[in-house]
């Protein structure tokens, strides 16, 4: 097991993107600027797509010109094509972020590309990121099953991980996209990845849809991933599966690795500070556990009458 | 590990004891009917105190009486002091479960009574039981930490333990009280516990006050627990952490399992719709996932926009 874990923020882009209202380019700038302090490992900021297509996003260039950038914490953005790659390199981004579907359908659904289509893009993509230094990871969704689909076979998986690594790509995000990943799976696949690619930098992308997102993400650390996506009040969702939560949520995954023992690099009191601004910025409550019970180290008075009876 | 675990049903004791509204008699009466028939291991009726002290649980006889019972699912009930277990007795329960707390303040809190002093009482409970074949269960409130004191240490548990199968408990249920407990001190504390008493029954019982509710049982699996406390619909809670998850969710808990390819015994979609009666019973949503989200295996339409173009 690693000596430390790598915490990945995704709110701004993976949580923001499906709210039903703008956040203010402040606000979202306020936002990150909290998390740079708290010693999170990555912030994916915003995602340099169409306006059209994700309007909630459409300040992607003021976000990334707006922030303050803090030595040791690396600033990914969502990237869909050539032209919002150079969009991002423009914005002098530390990694772009590819998303791709192992699914044919759910790759339709959600980009318009099939996943051989995906990879041709990429390529493009790729080309020119040549001679930047950017680091490029791709995130493979439906990676534990598809919601069209069913199961996704787990030979197709580690087949699309080496056509992402003989293209360039230098990490991999396995995405639970919709929450159906269970921990012998992710046990599996993840200890599976690791085996085959030592080298290869994986991240774990669960969602809590089904309330195993911090079991999936357990069964990950079990089998030797080291780096987590999370979001910030569990922000982010499915739209196939209305109330359901979104994904696992970035102050209960820090809370309990530290619990275990475990360095995450990160200050939980202070994400727990910027996580609770959450609620008025949003408009709505978020389904974070730790923001409502507080930490396990939190003491409760003895009941009154105990008192009179001292 | 097991080739078969065992899932025991809380809801209508641990669950109902907190609703702000009293459940009616025949309502309880057709739940647990319904349960029977799922494939569930045991189910923890109803709770023999005080009307006084548990006005919710006042109808423990009519429910215990007015239940059809099925062979091979195990009745059991609270009892907490001789006079509630000779009402258990009379009604031909086939297990009585006494509580006590790992921690001093919790014990005062919550039953008025130290461990040495719960302990002292178990001993004239033990005696009533004697040559009745009913099956003893203890459970050990806080520990895996006490919303009081915080830590409980570990050596205080295994010397608990010790002394509730010196004086007769057939079977031990190590709670998680107030959703405290993180996966490494699960794996940790189920393990030695495994370790030293191998011929002991040992029940897990999380909260999901934090999160980490399936985590932990995960991690107590991997332990070699195959029994395990859930409740229908995630109903419980946490007096102290008001708007805190109860509970783990006995349809999410089964799910996570059948997912995993492990046997449970339980026939999830038979558990679903009893689950899916709990909201207008109480009055009130449940914290459940799969209520909300649907199985993982559940498949989703593909876009209209799709087959427009099909």
């Amino acid at each position: 097991m690693s000596t430390r874990l790598y915490i990945q923020e995704v709110a701004t882009r993976d949580g923001f993107q499906i709210e039903s209202s703008f956040i203010p380019t402040e606000d979202k700038i306020a936002l990150i600027d909290r998390l740079s302090e708290t010693g999170l490992a990555k912030i994916e900021v915003t995602s340099f797509t169409s306006p059209k297509a994700i309007p909630n996003l459409r300040d992607a260039e003021d976000v990334m010109r707006g922030i303050r950038r803090v030595p040791g914490v690396e600033y990914t953005v969502l990237v869909p094509n050539v032209k919002g790659c150079e969009r991002a390199l423009a914005c002098e981004v530390d990694e772009i972020n590819l998303v791709m579907s192992a699914s044919d359908t759910h790759g339709l659904a959600n980009l318009r590309m099939t996943p051989e289509q995906s990879l041709e893009q990429f390529k493009s993509i790729i080309e020119v990121t040549r001679g930047t230094g950017v680091f490029v990871n791709a995130s493979l969704s439906t990676a534990f099953g598809c919601p069209f689909e069913g199961v996704v076979a787990e030979d197709r998986v580690y087949t699309l991980i080496q056509r992402l690594l003989d293209i360039g790509v230098q990490g991999i995000t396995l995405c639970d996209t919709t929450g159906m990943a269970d921990p012998a799976q992710v046990g599996r696949l993840c200890a599976e990845a690791r085996r085959r690619w030592p080298e290869a930098v994986f991240t774990a992308h669960f969602h809590n849809t089904r309330g195993m997102g911090l079991a999936n993400a357990l069964a990950a650390l079990n089998a030797g991933i080291d780096r987590f996506d999370a979001s910030l009040g569990g922000l982010g969702g499915c739209p196939y599966a209305p109330g359901a939560s979104g994904n696992i949520c970035t102050e209960d995954l820090v809370h309990m690795f530290q619990r275990m023992g475990l360095e995450t690099g990160v200050d939980l009191d202070r994400l727990l500070a910027a996580a609770t601004s959450l609620p008025a910025l949003i408009g709505h409550d978020v389904p974070g556990s730790i923001l409502k019970a507080g930490k396990a180290d939190r003491r409760y008075p003895k009941p009154q009458w105990m008192h009179a009876q001292d």
